[in-house]
């Protein structure tokens, strides 16, 4: 048994598809998003613009957040110092949940340390609690949901992309007495459209299932509130529970689910991923805490992120750019190749400070590699323009098709 | 198929066994540690002191990870925006598995988001590229080690609590041409007792395993450089990959590994649970960064610690408190009963301001309920001769048994 050749083995796999990772070595400027300072190995670091934050709203520099940020680090200190039970509830957890409750119109709601944790444990310890249950799951579903449900151990019918019918074929073909839950998020996040809420929340209804969300890359940034797409839609109250992060439009770190308090205590009190961990830190609990409290009442990050959105996607279709249809402020460029794909953002970064990382398998499908830009309200039209000047340049310069 | 129902009796099992958990709701005054508020309905906090946090240093409250924190808050906001591919690789991050590489004497390290997560997505993805690896797991290993062995889907088989013979005995029945995984901790944080390391990797060489060990209760207290006990005992470079946390004795929040560049580019390319999540905050980073440099040269906390904790034994045992064996800074409490151990901490939390949380099932098995206090460098004996009286004194009002 030679372990060394398995891990050399492993790796060379990576490489030989073109899809092996390097991380790009970066510092945001505070105040001066999306302006960073990226270090390379040469000469002190070079000034870059950011293209690809999941920092949609730039609330991760915002004033109100930092001051927060500042006052809680200098109250209480850096860590929590413990799990929520042993030591690490503090009083930010608890406002932080009733102000998330809130935002969702939900009894309570609970913290993780991250998105996926909170998906991963939360799935997997709602369907142990349902004896028999079966999950039916979008195919696009994230890996932290996947993960969640195959922990689980329920039986899973995967459902195709945002298919309605599918959805209540396979409902249909299910034994009517065992326990449902349909899993499926608002806003999918490398393709960029939007699961229509309602229609699921109907045949949950028909077929008594309950109903789980992601709305990670939506809270913050859809309806009035911010409460995300179940807001927008008025469908909070169809959708049992509800899934976000603090690590994306809030600007911070962690993840949450809202729910009925019977669901919510029923999660805390049962899953492994929530009850051995030390609980997030006071200190972004309290920047988080500042940003959910602004977002709720101020929709103007909302408004000019939507804005640059479209203005980014209508240059890209102008310059002929392969942009894919996208209903939200996700802007992917199609590519087709990893190899390409990272070329491109390559070239990007060395000569045009552009920040842009290629998505490659397993975050999609192989063969559909892309690019994924996320304009918010601090990228100029100038930015844009520079940019896209700069893709139409890399996309003749490699010889790629651009639309009349 | 009455949901409701199910939920309600998932509640009502644990009230019935009384270890329905309350959470204490407190704020930790910064430089001042252990003293703390309490937040319980009544009229403003309540002054109580902490005994039972894992920021076992208190380096949560350092002034220079505070100050490390606040340089960072202000250089470059609050989160770091995205995954560690895609836009989420800060320097902080590059700078700090640098530093937790050196401190372990390994090639690289990686970073995650809680220690939970590290011991799940690295157990889970190194056990499914080695195929048809069976994992040897101590029977004490905590429970994020237990979900990343079951998540892997490979053949697990547990040895009984650091019992060599046990565990040469299923390592000699098993195939030689297989690969083996030995998965265990260093310091046991319920019991507080302490795994022959050396030993255990003699039987790792002799049967051509690979080594894995948690030293989440032991990096930053033991070892001339706080590279826990592998470092103490010299047997980091036996071990193949030590995983740690940055949130008990390095006092901030997230987990990490260590180990040969190989195994860490691996598990970086192939873990889920690292690859699909917003990376560590950068403030939280910084703050680590600070903490992890200054306990490589400084052993002022841990003798300070270690102190703490002798005379806090000393005092239990001499008053005849039922003080469990442990070898290590933590000291336990057997009470044997889920209901008595919450009285009793109810009672010390209201009447004395002496804040210590009962343990009891999941945590650690039924009938061993016990309390569990972690003294550290700023628990006076003042503090130890009150929180004992107060013990005694409670232990006598409940008719509970003290040693003559």
């Amino acid at each position: 048994m030679n372990y060394e050749h398995i891990f050399d083995q492993a790796i060379e796999r990576l490489h030989s598809e073109g899809r092996y990772r390097v991380f790009i070595d970066i510092l945001r400027n505070k105040g001066a998003y999306p302006n960073a300072r990226c270090f390379a190995g040469h000469n002190g670091p070079k000034p870059i613009t950011v293209w690809c934050s999941n920092d949609y709203l730039a609330m991760g520099q915002h004033p109100k957040v930092i001051e927060a940020m500042e006052e809680a680090l200098h109250d209480v200190g850096a860590g929590s110092g413990g799990t929520r039970n042993i030591g690490g509830n503090t009083h930010y957890h608890i406002e932080l949940e009733t102000e998330l409750a809130d935002l969702h119109g939900k009894e309570g709601a609970l913290i993780f340390t991250s998105g996926y944790v909170s998906n991963d444990a939360t799935l997997s310890t709602l369907a142990k609690l349902l004896p028999g249950c079966v999950i039916f799951s979008d195919e696009l579903n994230h890996a932290s949901m996947i993960a969640g449900i195959r922990n689980s151990g329920c039986e899973k019918k995967v459902f195709r992309h945002n298919d309605l019918e599918h959805l209540e074929e396979l409902l249909a073909e299910t034994d009517p007495e065992v326990p449902k839950l349909i899993a499926f998020e608002s806003v999918y996040s490398m393709d960029g459209d939007i699961a229509p809420v309602h229609a699921i929340c109907d045949l949950a209804d028909k077929y008594n299932a309950l109903t789980y969300i992601d709305e990670v890359h939506a809270v913050g940034m859809y309806g009035p509130r911010g409460g995300g797409i179940t807001d927008r839609d008025k469908a909070a109250d169809r959708i049992n529970i509800i899934e976000g992060t603090l690590g994306k439009a809030f600007g911070v770190m962690g993840g949450y689910i809202a729910a009925d308090q019977k669901v919510i205590d029923c999660i805390r009190s049962y899953a492994p991923g929530f009850i051995f961990t030390t609980s997030l830190s006071p200190v972004l609990v309290a920047g988080v805490l500042a940003s959910v409290k602004h977002l709720k009442s101020s929709s103007e990050e909302r408004e000019g992120q939507q804005r640059a959105a479209a203005t980014l996607k209508q240059m890209f279709r102008d310059a002929g750019l392969p942009v894919m249809d996208s209903t939200t402020h996700i802007v992917p460029l199609m590519v087709g190749d990893p190899v390409k794909a990272k070329k491109i953002s390559d070239v990007l970064l060395a000569e045009y400070g552009a920040y842009v990382q290629p998505i490659n398998f397993p975050t999609v499908p192989r063969g559909t590699e892309r690019l994924r830009f996320t304009p918010g309200p601090a990228h100029t039209e100038e930015m844009m323009r520079e940019l896209t000047d700069a893709l139409v340049e890399v996309w003749e310069r490699m010889e790629m098709k651009l639309a009349a």
